[in-house]
């Protein structure tokens, strides 16, 4: 029996939740009663604000099993009169459908949704495929796929290998999917040195004197040169803020904030060990008080290129014609939680204008990611 | 005929007009009561908001004339609560006048009025004793000193040399006077780069990065290392703004500003040059747009130890005991302006809680300023 889900139309009625963090505004009860009406068992692992859909075709500790993960959650319109459609609209015109979440990730949800439904009526595999869709991706991402992973440890639900659904792709359908992302951290400083008049500096301590040099070490260091699958780590001063008026006193304190995105030769903690050691060098130097706070808010991982990755670019080789470059670049993603349950990579469409007003996606991409994911899933269990 | 005019209940008297910059409160209205019914020629040489005093006694052109400058304005009060005793009150106790200008310098303006009575009533000179008394020295102090110097000019009024009686001693009377003035400027940057993403710095371009290096390069500079009559200048980064919130986002702009006291090793305008010179240098090397903008509130200046200096130490040694310290520190006042005019010497009673609450005065210290302006007056015209 050929059972037909159209993901270009999925994704149409997916946008038209306005489901911004952490309102579920529609799209997870949408996607149980589609997947529920399908065969999938589903349950909802809603936790706190979030709500959370859990969706299993095939038996529980079946000896294959596929997962996917995405999110419904988007985030805000922004300027709703910068827009120019309705950002809940849904529209489709020059060959796109426009919206809140059109890109990120509203249409990958769909294409997984799509192919999962289909590949399995079509060809019901000897395993199970499993779908983890969250609302709380885009906000603190606290109650969201950690809890669906939470419900599943205890449920006793596995996944073998999981795909997230996210764009990945800068500007061409199929170029780039990820294999692991960089970890990611903060730091904010507070300088405190001795306040006076800027016409006896002697008499004051300037904590701005130990901010910049300070400041200067940590944006000039390099971290380290890249490793095998990932770019350099990089480190930037987000901001610095003081708010002395007056240009006769030399300020009592300043504040600052530093963002590092680190590779797998570093860790929170090491990077964390190395900000204090620096920030200890110039406080000895200028006898000022620092105080920093740090917030790790994911490590770098990875799922080395192997069977996962190579059965996922061979699909999007077959369907697109390029293969794809294996990545850890960008921002992190629901995949720095599933790794610790199972390999995982991440393949999307193109995510240009994620975020931003306007944003689209070409319904044709829709249409090739559901063709590539149902192509994943049939080499998977047929491997 | 021995005149009496006790400085410190003028002091009292003074301080009870309330001449918060530009008001002038009564206190100059008073004084040229005083000084006309001594005998002064006195002249209101207001400008705008200002009002300017200027008397002399004896004839327009004059041998010899003897000058004395100050100001009866005064800064705001500040947290009223926060004083002990009415700000306006000139409350007696202690052995000492509290109250708002206290120091800063009703009582050194009084101290001198009173000197300059007595001494052209007790023993009248032959050239002529002059009083220049401004009521914006504390504001933005442009239509204060300056218009009273080319109300002279105009007047053909002219003083040979002059003292101004601004605190000028850090801690025990007659331990400094003041031949000098560091010059001092402010500069503020603006540095522009190019918004981005934190996880993708190579994107962006962060004038933050910049920001550090230069302010570094500013901070770390020794300037000189002193001349012989002035301190090393001195640089102090006042504040560093930026104003962005979000950890994940890379700003388009930071915004400084250093304040800078300058010998006579420099010149506002050598100075700027080289701050040109180092943001340049920063400009070149990241790649970014600076902005700098200069304000020079004063060129340094000095009258070099000689006669009019050597005359001031002698008199408050003869007073005092101490031999006064030839100082060029602290921040600016009047004399720079009075330094284009004849040469100018500062001298002044203990100035420590100037400009704070409970600004108070050893009632003490204002009979000793008198006598000691009195001994000067004596010996310029003796000499």
């Amino acid at each position: 029996m050929a059972s037909q889900v159209d993901a270009a139309e999925l994704t149409k009625s997916l946008i038209q939740c306005a489901s911004v963090t952490p309102d579920e505004g529609g799209a997870l009860t949408l996607l149980e009663a589609l997947l529920s009406e399908a065969g999938f068992e589903c349950t909802r692992a809603d936790r706190g604000e979030v709500s959370n859909l859990f969706a299993r075709w095939g038996a529980r500790g079946a000896n294959k099993s596929f997962g996917f993960n995405g999110h419904t959650d988007v985030v805000p319109v922004g300027d709703e009169a910068a827009w120019s459609v309705p950002p809940f609209g849904a529209v489709e015109k020059d060959g796109m459908i426009w919206g809140r979440g059109a890109t990120d990730m509203k249409s990958g949800v769909a294409a997984f949704a799509a192919a999962a439904i289909e590949f399995v009526q079509d060809t019901p595999p000897d395993g199970a495929v499993i779908l983890t869709i969250t609302g709380d991706e885009e906000g603190d991402a606290v109650d969201g796929t950690t809890a669906l992973l939470e419900h599943m440890q205890k449920a006793g639900e596995r996944m073998d290998v999981c795909l997230v659904g996210e764009p990945t792709c800068p500007n061409e359908m199929g170029e780039m999917m990820k294999i692991g992302r960089r970890g990611s951290m903060t730091a904010w400083f507070t300088v405190t040195g001795v306040q006076g008049h800027s016409a006896y500096p002697h008499r004051a301590n300037n904590p701005l004197s130990a901010m910049v040099r300070l400041m200067d070490s940590l944006a000039s260091a390099e971290l380290d040169q890249g490793t095998e699958h990932f770019d350099a780590s990089t480190l930037a001063v987000v901001t610095i803020d003081t708010g002395n008026g007056a240009t006769n006193v030399i300020p009592a304190q300043s504040r600052a904030c530093v963002n590092i995105r680190f590779n797998d030769s570093h860790t929170g903690a090491s990077l964390t060990a190395w900000l204090e050691g620096e920030a200890a060098k110039v406080r000895d130097a200028f006898g000022v008080g620092i105080d920093m706070k740090v917030k790790i808010s994911g490590e770098s991982f990875i799922t080395p290129p192997g069977a996962l990755s190579a059965l996922v670019a061979k699909s999007v080789e077959a369907v697109t014609g390029r293969r794809p470059e294996m990545s850890t670049t960008g921002g992190t993603s629901d995949a720095r939680f599933v790794k610790d349950h199972c390999p995982v990579v991440e393949f999307g469409l193109v995510g240009k204008t994620m975020h931003q007003v306007d944003e689209r996606v070409e319904t044709a991409q829709i249409h090739e990611l559901k063709a590539i994911y149902k192509r994943i899933l049939s080499d998977y269990f047929a491997g």
